[in-house]
Parts: structure tokens; sequence; C-alpha cells
């Protein structure tokens, strides 16, 4: 496989014997050797695609081949990236959006050095980091990508965050591919990077045209991708793509342009270089018939290397964790006295706020709710560090995500409802290890009036589902600003669901609140039955309690403040030790509260019943009282269902035993 | 509070007693009576929207009063609808995509008569069918809205329907908000509409300017989104939205245009008429403070009323439900022979390709996947019913859920793991108790190399907590066949789960497969335990009883195609006649098979301990094979899990009883 190199002198034909320093942008000069050396790095970066693709019986080596030269081009003349130094905060961040143009992203990252050849010919296997589509298992990848339509909304963040948090020359470069430009989250993200200035930020759109069955929407109509980029205020440059010296130009001209993001829209062909598959359809995600062929087609296999060198400018060094003392944190938290009543949305806005004063890595990120979600507390205490996202919640995720790929401990809220409109974000955000703290208002039917659209009845069953992150639902103040806390310091996706409505406080500021943890709201010797509860639904059955007491039944109240994960220790003892166990969850019964409990307790031999209270039909407008009556979820409920199980298994004796 | 009406001659100042034919589209003739009397038909739009969030307490009043000007001419001049008639496919459509405005509608709907004076003071208490954001309980809503940026796409699905599949003259008229448009699902949607040239649809934007806590990202620079609108292909007019006669010229021109959407930019004025709460920030969703004295500038109560009339042109009646004769889709679905091996991707497409052979009513959208998903046979079968919806889920679920609000049974299709990004449109066609069929291909970690951001490993979890919904997993062809079909019939929300690989058919085709049943794969008299699988640990399950079969263990199993609902009866029965459960599944642990199981078992007495399999570790790539041994889903883990529990049995007698 191994073909002689071409005849350019500069061209090493041993692998890492010769380093070229890389070019660097220079705009206007005509450099031959360098555009020589360009065209060959792009054949080299076409030829290592083939070869993995062909290696792994899979992938996609057309996609990669169109956007070889750009990606030739941005590796040897613009990207800047001390391999050697990913927490430099200098670095340049380069995302793939298209993510399935691994192959070519692997071989730019064998031209830089940090992938061998070796290597490279993993590309798919089993163990190998160069995964399918690019993950943050092999640097210097910030993000997974392979959904397409996120790569530029998460670099939106980040550029967002170097523009207005930061004082150094770092840039972004995103690659897309045309057919993601039909997802609206490249508009969400265009419009954003339009509204704020982005111009650290510039985006090359491989225009190859075909997409997996056809072609795209607009084809190779670059003026259209022209007139929709300007109409969102963006600087819009139209280049061949196979061309070095007009696309050198053009990056050379988005690096100039000031106050606006730069998109260099490139028409490009599809498998270009190889005839066999050149502009074709059909030849979507899958490896070349011929490989062989092919890379002689190519000019064979080449061994170029690339030597990146950072932006100027002074490093601070890599960036602290930002982590304040435990002690500092705990001293700084708000916290209320037992008894009163209070919204947890407002007690989250002023433990962000507190939280924000002792530490500065903090920053907050609202879906144009701030006043709803508790936020604004902290946008104006710190308005540097808020960032009003819109009511975008797609980019709202996002751009959270891109802050915590610079360092920041980003907490990013809205009605909980909507963040269902950022599921495949969260998901993603999981896939890239990414360290994302969500918070969701206005959870379940008690918001009340406005009805169910604006209600979250399934945000504690996706997010449990989302791999690694906790879940937690406080049910008061005090539990809330320790969560919060906790939080910040948790690595991967963290969610806080909080109430629109007052309950009361019951955790006292002192005791320790926990993820994984949970609270006995109240316990006997000779409880008979446990109620399960978390957020608004502790106040049920605390009312419920204080009736079933009064009938002589002994309840015991387990406050599962963390759904996920979820204390299964308590409850296994509290199983062990009562004949009933009833949850109670504002939220549908499905992956919720309940299920979490069926689930933490179906391998202990013959606990009690477990019987899940939560919302069964779709609610319709009505007062947060009516609406837990209706749902039956509150506290008259809760006792109903206890008096009726326990009476039940009065006449079946072998049901219910302690 | 009923204050005498103006002195207009046109205007009714009793209830009812004078209905005023609407006046429909006359461009360019000045008609000052007309004009007069939509100017009061405006004004008492905003009384209506401001009594009745008096009444209620809460509601969006001055993100109502923006928008009356526009609806009263909409509604006098150009709405064409018979209220009694709804199913009349020549009917316009309206959609307020700005359903927070809803006391807009609800005082439109009382302008068209079919909503009385006393009903409009239900607004938003318990049982009125008057939400606080407009739903299907009130007709003539097609959908509901209250989620920003739903509403359009939506629109837009209905548009494309009465555009490629209806002979009528039927319109679609989309109210949007401007804070709506930082949705990059608008985006979406204008790309798409501009694309499919949907010369049916008209979009008003009401540019108030201010959102809940400042201001948009454009203001009032409304030609900005001109240049946005023109950028996606489609006709923009700009209007001050107070002017009710520059609005009917607006409106006679959108109707004119031909080939090409028409978007109407509206200068407004948020809380228009009314000076303690016009053009303020601070004053969005809350009702006026001095409700009488609003009312009162706005020249009081009024009774207008406006009679609707039908678009011209021949009725071909109500639709037919065009449901076939239940044999007759049985007889044309596809079946396999025991034994063979088939994807169930493959053969969810040739059985809809078969299902639309025999019903005229079934169509096919897909997310520019159709080779993936199976979708292609239908697409190449029936390509007039087939939508290609490129890159863009969120669109995708949105024309579906239109196109069943025009009748049709809509099958929407990409890989599962993309549904994630539509999860708030699913979410919402819940509340619209819309007909949503979705089908999601390249289920967990089987799909093999790609890794996990192609992986869908939550959708059972995200599409249980969708209310109402079937969630489908089958593990042959027979089974998915069957189950589509059942799905075409079934009212709400449906989901199937397809594998990439293919699986072995065990069902027999004539043997009956129904959404809630189970199939007992294998089962004897003295099974010690019992495996529940669905979709492709079905064949894992079935590998591992060999082996354990071998070693003197007795194996049932169980295969719960349908996990929502899921079969208690058949979980019941096996639990109570086996030793132990295990469940299998290609999904994360939180919401999916395991927990379902769990929770249908919870309130058994004594049930046998569940043991729960799933993706415990994030995914990276390899072989279909190496992937389910690495997550602990395969024979091998099920036989060990069985063996390891059963022998801890014999340790502890009283966990393990039958």
């Amino acid at each position: 496989m191994d073909t002689s190199p071409t005849a350019h002198p500069e061209i090493s034909s041993e692998s890492g014997s010769e380093i070229r320093p890389a070019a660097g942008g220079a705009a206007g000069s005509r450099d031959t050797g360098r555009d020589d050396f360009r065209r060959e790095l792009g054949q080299q970066l076409r030829v290592d695609s083939v070869r993995c693709s062909a290696a792994a019986g899979s992938g996609h080596p057309t996609s990669s081949m169109s956007a070889a030269d750009l990606m030739a081009v941005l590796l040897d003349g613009y990207l800047r990236l001390d391999l050697g130094a990913l927490d430099d905060p200098r670095n340049d961040h380069l995302i793939f959006s298209k993510g399935h143009a691994s192959p070519l992203y692997y071989a730019m990252l064998v031209a830089a050095g940090s992938v061998s050849e070796e290597e490279l010919l993993t590309f798919r296997r089993m163990g190998s980091r160069l995964e399918g589509h690019p993950t943050p298992r092999i640097p210097p990848t910030d993000v997974a990508t392979g959904s397409l339509g996120q790569g530029l909304p998460i670099g939106v963040g980040i550029a967002e965050e170097i523009q207005r948090l930061e004082h150094v020359a770092s840039r972004v470069w995103v690659l897309c591919g045309d057919s993601e430009l039909a997802e609206g989250s490249i508009w969400e993200a265009f419009q954003h990077a339009g509204w704020a200035g982005l111009d650290r930020l510039t985006v090359t759109i491989d225009v190859n045209r075909l997409g997996q069955t056809r072609q795209t929407m607009l084809g190779w109509d670059l003026e259209a991708y022209v007139r929709r980029a300007e109409a969102f205020d963006w600087h819009a440059i139209t280049v061949d793509g196979h061309d070095v010296a007009a696309i050198d130009s053009a990056y050379a001209e988005a690096v100039a342009t000031v106050g606006r993001p730069t998109v260099v829209i490139a028409h490009t062909i599809k498998g270009k270089g190889v005839a066999a598959v050149e502009n074709q359809n059909g030849k979507h995600g899958k490896p070349l018939e011929d490989p062989e062929g092919a890379i002689a087609e190519l000019g064979g296999v080449r061994h170029l290397r690339v030597g990146l060198s950072l932006p100027p400018g002074r490093s601070d060094g890599a960036r602290s964790s930002g982590s304040a003392d435990a002690d500092v944190v705990r001293i700084a938290l708000p916290s209320w006295p037992v008894g009163e009543s209070v919204a947890t949305r407002q007690a989250y806005g002023e433990a962000l706020t507190a939280l924000g004063d002792v530490r500065d890595d903090v920053v907050a990120l609202d879906g144009e709710v701030s006043n709803s979600t508790g936020t604004e507390a902290f946008a104006r205490a710190h308005p540097e560090r808020y960032f009003e996202m819109f009511i975008a919640e797609q980019q709202l995720v996002a751009s959270a995500v891109g802050m915590s790929v610079r360092g920041r401990v980003a907490f990013a809220s809205t009605f909980a409802a909507f963040l269902t409109r950022a599921y495949d974000f969260i998901r993603m955000a999981a896939v890239s290890r990414a360290d994302l703290r969500l918070v969701g208002s206005h959870a379940g039917v008690s918001i009340g009036e406005d009805g169910p659209s604006q209600m979250a009845l399934e945000d504690i069953a996706m997010m449990r589902a989302v791999h690694g992150s906790a879940v937690l639902h406080p049910s008061d103040a005090n539990q809330t600003a320790q969560l919060l806390a906790e939080m910040a310091d948790r690595p991967g996706i963290s969610y806080l669901r909080t109430l629109r409505g007052a309950t009361t406080v019951r955790t006292p500021p002192e005791e320790p609140v926990r993820i994984g943890g949970s609270r006995l709201v109240r316990s006997g010797e000779h409880d008979d039955v446990t109620i399960v509860a978390c957020g608004v639904t502790v106040d049920e059955a605390v009312a419920a309690s204080v009736v079933l007491r009064a009938e002589g039944i002994e309840v015991r109240i387990l406050d599962c403040y963390s759904v996920e994960p979820i204390d299964a220790a308590a409850l296994r003892a509290a199983a062990g030790q009562t004949r009933l166990v009833v949850t109670v969850e504002d939220h549908w019964p499905q992956g919720g509260l309940g299920e979490a409990v069926a689930a933490a307790l179906a391998q202990t031999p013959a606990h009690p019943p477990v019987v899940r209270l939560a919302v069964r039909t779709m609610p319709a407008s009505a007062t947060p009282r009516e609406q837990r009556a209706l749902a039956g979820i509150d506290a008259e409920a809760i006792a109903a269902t206890v008096r009726a199980e326990l009476s039940r298994a009065e006449g079946e004796p072998h049901r219910l035993s302690r």
C-alpha cells in the first residue's frame, strides 16, 4: 500500500522524520511551495481516510475526502494548538460538527503527530480511541459529535466564553456538513452568534451537495447559503473548497474580520480525487470498494507532518479548577429557618448568587425566563457572568457545554418542561463527558393554571436516562442550596428540579444533604407504612401522615430528594421495617420516583408491596391544589391509598407482613 | 364592567343579536366602514383579553393586545372556517404558535360565536375548555401550543399535506410571537416551507419587541426579519400591526402570492391601547392591575360578532377514516418463515409499503435516512405519499402531527437516537391528543461500530414517559409487521423501535401480536427462572437458555415486545411460577424494560427477585457482538447472572422460593 511520495522537496517520506512548522496564514502572498505542500497534505488526508475506513470495513471516507483540502489549509496555516498542553487557554478549538467525517479528523491528528499511523488503522475497533464518531477519548477533541447540528452550537458557546470572559487570542474552528444545515439548531446557533458578534468563530461548510440518500435542499447553490448567513449578520465567503490558495485567502479574511463571525462556504466534491466515488449518490457511509486503487489514484501513502503552534500572547497557565474551599462555600450558602415557606426556584437563585460570590468560575445561562427560574438574582449580582440565551433551549444547553469545555462551572436554567427541547444535546453531553448543570423550574401539575404545555411531567424520566446523571428534586430551600453546591463540584451531568410554589422548610440548615442521599422526615419504631416522596409531595405526605396518625396508622416519610442515584440503602431499611411502601410524585408514572423505588427494591427478597401514586391523566388548567387533587397525589389521595392497601391486607394476611 | 359600545352603526351592542358576515379580503379597495368595524373588533379582542385574564387572575393580556388588530382583520376578512363542520377539508387552519396569547384566541372564538362570554370568563379555571394555553379541548384548535416554536412547524406540515395531497383551497394561518423566533425550530420550518414552496401558508409575526424579561434579540428591526425570511425563500411583507387597512393589504398580498409562503412581519406594541402597560418591560404574563380602567380606556365592552365563511370549492365531505378492513390489512401484510434472519427495520419498510398498498391514508416521512430506517421501500412504492424531511427531526415530527391534523395516518422515521431531538414536540403531541406514529431504527449498542452518538439507549425511557404512549420493540420481522398494523389503527402516540442487525424469526406469521401483549418464547412446568427480553436480547436469552438447560437450569423466556403498556398479567404469572426474574435490554437501566417489569411486579406480594441487565457503561466502537458482551447483555452474561443468583439462593434459602 505504501507507494512512493511525490517529488515535492519539502515532503518527508519517512513517518515523523521531518516536521514542517505550520505556515501560518499569509493572506495575499503567493507561496507556491506552501500551496503544493497543502495540496499534498490534502491528498494525504484523503489517503488516510480511505485507509482507515478500509481497515475498519465501515466509515465515511467520501464525506472526509470532500473537506480534505479545507482541513489541510486549516491545519497547516491556521489552527493554533499545543497538543502537549491541552489546558492552555490560548489553544484554538477544532470541532467536527460533521462527526461522521471522523476519518478526516483522525488523519489530521496523524499529520499533527498526535496519532500514529498504526493507531489510525485501529479506527472503529474495540478499545480504539478512534471511534466511529469523535469523542473526547481522543485528544484534543473537546466534545463528541455525530448527532448532526450540535458541533456549531457548542462552538458558539466556546466562542462566547472566550469573547466575554477571557483575554486570549484563542479561536474556534467548526467544520459543518451541508446536510446538517437542515437542522434548526444550526440556525439557532447562527442567530445567537450573529447577535453576540462572535468574531472568534469561523465555520466552514463543506458543500459537497450529497446527503445520505439524495441531494441536499440547496445542492451547490452557494449563494443561497450566503444569503442565509448574511441575514443572520455573519460575514460569508464562498470558495472553491479544492483550491488551497483560495481557501487560505478565505481563512485569512475570516481571521481579519472583526465584530462578526465568519462562515466559509466551500463548493466541494464528495469523494473528491477518486473517480469511482466522486460526486456520486449512493456512496455515503461506506468504505471504498477498491481502496488500493483509490490510494494509487490519490498518489499513494504519504507521511507529511505539520507542527502546530500556539496563538501568541501571555499564558496565565492552566486554568485553575476554581473550586473554592468547601467550608467557604458552605458558609457562603444562604439558609432558611425551619418552618418558613419558600419556593425552591427562589432558593436556587439565591444560592447560585452566593456560590458566584465565592467562585468566579461559576457562570449562569438562562432561556429568557430568568425571572421565573430564579436565575435573575445571579444575573443582577454577576452580570458579567450571566449569559442570556433567549428562547433557544438547544443553544442554551450547547453553550453550557461549550463553557464547560473552557473550564467554567456553568448552570443552565429554564422551565423544566422546555429542557425536553434539548434532549439530544443533553444525551450527547454525556457522550462528551461534559460537566453540565441543568436547572428546571415549574415542575409538575403543581404549577397550576398555565396548563400541561408548561408542566414538566417527564423530566425525571428523561434525565435519569442520561448516562451518569444525578437527578435532584429538593423539597425545600435548604436542600436546594446544599444540592446546588454539590452540583458545582460534581463531574458529569446533573439536574436540579425546582418548584414554582413555596414549600415548607423542614431540613435544618446544618443537616447534611448530599447527592445519593435521602432524608427521614419522620419515623417511629412501629411504622406501618413508608411514604416515599420528593419535592412538593413531601408536604402532601406530611399532611397525610397527620391524618393517618390520628387514625392509628403510623407513617414513616422518606424524602428522596436524590432520585438518581437513589438512596437504595435507606429504601431497603424502610421497606424492611414497614408493611407497605407508597411512592408519590408530581410526574408521570413512567421512569420517575416510583419506578426508581420499585427498581431499587426489586432485588430485595420479599419486600412489601410498592404502590405508586403519580400523574396518570392529562392535566388542564386548575389551581395547584386542585391539580394535585385531580392527579391523586395530594394528602387526601395518599391517606386514602394507605387506608385501602392496609385494609386490603387485613383480608390477605400474607400480603402485607412485617 | 359593561360600558357602552361606540357609535359605529354596524356594531351590535347586544351579544349575538347581529352578526356581520365576514368581509373577505378586498385588497386595494378602501372600505372605511369595514376598517372601522375591524378597529372596533380589535378593541373588543383587547377588552375580552383583559376581562378573561382579570377573571382568571393570571394570563397574558399584554401579549394578546399587541396582536389584536392583526387577528381582527384575519377573522373578519380572511379566515374561512365552518365552525359547525370542523371535518370539512376545505376549512382553513389557525394556529397560535404564541400559545400564551390564548386570551386573544378565546376572544376571537367569542367574536366568531363559538364561545359564549360566560365561558370566556371561565378562562384558566378547573374544568374549563379555555386552558392557560390552547389545546384541542376547545374547537377548532388543531394542536396544543404553549411550548414556543412549535406552532409554525406544525403549520408547515398541514400546509404540505394540503399542497401535495388535497385539491382544496384550504389555507394555514399561523400567529408567531417575536420571542419565539429565537428557536431553531422556527428556522427549520422556514427552511422546509421555503424549499417546498408552500404558498398556502401565511405566518404573522407579532413583533411587539418585548419578551418575558427584556427586549428580544432584534427589537423592532423589522428589516432584519425580512432579510432572514427572504433568505429562506419566503415572501416577506412588513406592516404596521395596528393599521387595519395595511393589514388587510398584507393578507390580500399573502393570499395572492404563488409558489412561496408569506410572512407578515408586523410592528406592534405590547399592551397596545392601555397606557399603564403599553410598551413596557415587566408587564409580561400578568393580568392588568386596573382592568376596569383599562376596559374603559379601550372603549368598553363590545359584543361584535363575525360570521365566518368556508373556502369556495366542492366539498368531498368529511374525510373517511381510511381504515381498511382488518382482514384485508392482515392478508396484505408481508410475513417471513420462522427461522429466517431479518432485520426488523427491513420488515418495517416492507410492512409499511404493504399497508400503503391497501390504505391510501397512510403517509411516511423520514429524516433523510430512509435507506437506513427501511422507509425507502415505501418511498419507492408510494412516492406521492412520501415526504422527505431532510436532517430535521423537529420538523419531521411536527409535519407528522400536522398531517394527522388533516386525517392522515403518518409514520415518521429516523434513527431512534435522533428522535431525542424532537422530544418537546413529541411531549406536546400528547397534549395535542395527536395520533403520531414514530419509528426509530438502530436501537442500542447492537448497532456496533458507529458508536454512542448513533445508539438509542434512552428512547424507551423517553417514549414511555409520553402520556398514553405505546412503546413497541419487536424481536422479529413478523412481530414488526403486525405491530405496525396495530399502530395504524391506534389513537395517540405510538413508537416502534427497530434493529439494525438481523434477528431470528420466531413468531409464526399466524400468531397474534398485539399492543399490550407478550410472547412466551419457551416455558416448561418446572422453570427455575424467567428471562424477560425484547428486541435483540430475545436471541441472546434463547442462546443463554440452551446453555443453562444443559446445566439443568430450566428457563422461561418472555418476549415483552410491548414495553408500554407491558403485559403485567403475563409477568405476574411467570414471576409466580419461577424463582428468579432476569430482565435484559439493550438500553440504559433507567426507565427501560427492567424498570417497567419491576414496576409491574412491585405491587405483587412476595414476587421473586428481579435482576436487571442493561447497558451501564458508555459504549465506544466495537462489533455488535462485542458491544453486547461489553455491556453485559449477551447470552454469556445472562447465563452467568442466572447461575450466580440461583447459587446465591442456595446459601439464602429464603431468598428464592417458588
